[in-house]
């Protein structure tokens, strides 16, 4: 059925944390069951929990049960089971690594990728005593999950660690998002109709909105994410990407670093968010108590039973200071204990300079959503049917009406993984994009941190503090809303 | 409800014919019932039949009946009929206008319409016996139907000869295709959407398609149609008024003169085809024999018992000379026993200029279509979901989602019929238009007449000739199958 059938072995660290149950060995058991790969690749399960291989399936049969819900099936999960292997280490003790020495050096499979889905505190730690005991090979990756350090210096810190096991071209940095397929899909909308080229820049679009919302809180990650933030969680890396595909040059062609040179060049184009603008191009805020779905839910500061400092939500409003971009804003929010999860790119084109009609004419937009469900939608402007004497206007939506594909959606880490196992990097993030949306994005940080602008609090259930319809009014648009 | 309810002697001259039956009486039933008109308006039904009021009102319901089918309600009906009156006139005779007189002068309206549903010849005769009779008062106005002659020379005659009688500001040349909704929308798309204004030209379309298919033939109508064919019966009107607004620049505003000025220069701009172009730039046919809907069907030749060298299908490559539109092919094709009804605009945008994808592009279409629904319709490319490690993209539809109206679509007719009585002549033809129009179609005639190129057939339930495909395919394009 595929002319390769990629054959591996995929070693995970963090293998019995939430990721890898709620994501990582669900994406694996499709592909795996999906005939992406070989049945003789081999998943290895690392932990810091001993445990006997009985007992490790059993564990990994019974969350993925839970996490694939209807999709599991027991026939092909008996086949899938013979690819999982256990395997004890304590990232940082060097005698444990033989665990995985034995489980690897009696392999029949060349090819080898080491995931670290661990805090990144561990990464040199795991790269260093991969190479002390031989393991790393030529052609072996490494994928790194998200947050790669919490600034620019950790960052830089933890990658440099990294490049001295691995080259750069054998680090695969993840960001699940790049992984959806209604992501990749900007590119095709973008670049392969025409009928958007001569409307893409300045001239043609108003401003364009970014949405992602969710409606959970922290809960039982509070420490941990409180050590973040929703810059760090959402904007350096989802929301940078997003704009970059959004606003980037045509790229010469779809390869890895033709595309991501043309990322890159957006990020260094984005406009510094200095002193003088901190307090009308940037807000964060705190939730606190209100209802979702009509069932109470706390604040913050009571979730976490803490002071804290930490945002749950942010919008900015950004510029990219170039040729194509000149003054066109970019304004983004991002959020736990919204209304809704939602994940929406609003694109508003500029208004008829004169109007012929007497009905009010709203500006066009391009709306692009990819959760909770993808639907791409393109307002117009059209008659109101009927017999008025002077044409009276309505605004109305043509919507995608997608082929009806009968197979299953594919998670965004089945694409990822197996991008990785094939060795295609266009989707994952070099050093350079991760680097300089650190920069850009420390740079805010640092400025709220002189108490540039307050802490600003909002309603669960809400969509945002008041202060963001206020920035978008002072500017003389509105938020679309979801 | 209606803030001017329109009261007005509306008096048809062709009052028993088939357009009145069929769309004229309907119309004003709905406008009657609908509160646009005030109920003492009075429809006075001409006819060169005698009858008394009780038949002609006998007549005029079981017609209703008949045409209004399921939309005819029994107590509506009851209070129209008091605006029903009929009379005897014989169009060319002097003294049967006494009748009317008598009806008009007895009459507690001010305002006048004169529509004319008879051959263009009367028209002059008519006018000239109103005017003896003293029935045209300075507001009054009058309707001409298609055809105005069959040739600019015949239409100059009769345009002339009404001239002498009303003012060019009283006389509403009807074109039915103006009162349809889709058609006034494309002014709505075009000039309240800011987006298709930087794509709407050469340098992004394409092409542009017209499509005004019939399944029908033209059964007992031969002799008439005979005398016209495809080009006066469609092209040098509807399909005239398509181009027109489907090419014009923008009106500064949208009253009559300011619409209608745009349109002449579309006109005037019309490429002339000449000895040199009829072979490659015109295709006339016949329909022969064929089957519509399983059914077997008779040609053009059989239906009329008799020799002839009337086209029943015109294709036309028309091109504007002007900025806007240099080169740009519009693809117009009409005729009658195609395969089906079918009313499409197909506007083509240009390909990428490069691909860096590997899959096919298609270029973007946006489809108007007004018959047998009223749709739109934009293709884009767009990424196929799955795994694939080369992005594969497939052509897929927006399509209009519109606010569920539900009230009654209005006919053609009740839009025209109301801007007659309301005394707004955007949507009829200036004298100038209509010149215009029968100048560029008079000269493909005549080259036609000089049989530049041959009459073809065509299957009677096909799209058309064979040639109007390769036409298309030497320009590398193809006709969009509706």
């Amino acid at each position: 059925m595929f002319e390769n059938l990629y054959k591996s072995d995929i070693v995970i660290f963090g293998g019995h944390g939430d990721l890898s149950f709620r994501k990582l060995i669900p994406a694996l058991y499709h592909l795996a069951n999906d005939g992406y790969i070989d049945l003789n690749s081999r998943i290895i399960l690392i932990s810091r929990t001993k445990m006997n291989d009985d007992k490790n399936k059993a564990l990994v049969k019974e969350k993925l049960k839970f996490f694939l819900n209807k999709d599991f099936c027991e026939e092909k999960y008996s086949k899938f089971e013979n690819l999982i292997n256990y395997c004890y280490i304590n990232f940082t003790e060097n005698d444990t690594f033989v665990n995985l020495k034995n489980i690897l050096d009696n392999s029949l499979n060349e090819d080898r990728v080491f995931y670290l889905s661990t805090s990144s505190d561990f990464y040199g730690d795991i790269c260093k005593l991969l190479t002390t005991h031989n393991l790393i090979k030529v052609s072996s990756r490494v994928v790194l999950e998200k947050p790669i350090g919490k600034d620019l210096k950790s960052s830089k810190l933890i990658n440099n660690k990294v490049l001295e096991y691995f080259n750069e071209d054998k680090i695969y940095r993840i960001d699940h998002y790049l992984g959806k397929d209604t992501v990749q899909n900007l590119l095709a909308l973008r670049f392969s109709n025409q009928m958007f080229v001569p409307l893409w820049d300045a001239n043609n679009i108003d401003h364009i909105q970014i949405t992602l919302s969710e409606s959970v809180g922290v809960e039982s990650r509070w420490e941990f994410y409180n050590e973040y933030g929703a810059m760090r969680d959402m904007v350096q890396n989802h929301l940078m990407q997003l704009v970059c595909l959004l606003a980037m040059e045509r790229p010469y062609s779809l390869d890895a670093n033709a595309v991501r040179d043309e990322k890159v060049k957006v990020l260094n184009s984005l406009r510094n968010i200095d002193e003088k603008d901190i307090a009308n191009h940037t807000i964060r805020a705190q939730y606190t108590k209100g209802y979702i779905d009509g069932k109470e839910v706390s604040g913050y500061l009571e979730d976490g039973g803490n002071q804290s400092d930490t945002e749950t939500f942010v919008s900015l409003k950004l510029f990219i200071d170039n040729f194509r971009w000149s003054n066109t804003p970019f304004y983004i929010r991002t959020g736990k204990r919204m209304a809704n999860k939602n994940s929406e790119i609003v694109i508003q084109f500029k208004s008829v300079p004169h109007s012929i009609f007497d009905s009010y004419i709203m500006p066009n937009k391009l709306i692009i959503s990819f959760s909770p469900d993808e639907s791409i939608t393109l307002n117009l402007m059209h008659k109101i049917p009927g017999l008025d004497e002077k044409m009276k206007l309505q605004e109305v939506n043509l919507e995608l009406n997608p082929p009806r594909n009968v197979i299953r959606k594919n998670e965004a880490y089945e694409r990822l993984l197996l991008d990785v196992i094939r060795a295609n990097p266009t989707l994952f993030m070099r050093l350079d994009e991760v680097e300089r949306a650190w920069k850009w994005t420390d740079n805010i940080i640092n400025a709220w941190k002189n108490n540039m602008t307050p802490m600003q609090d909002y309603k669960a259930g809400s969509m945002g503090p008041s202060s963001i319809y206020a920035m978008m009014a002072k500017d003389g648009r509105n938020w679309h809303e979801c």
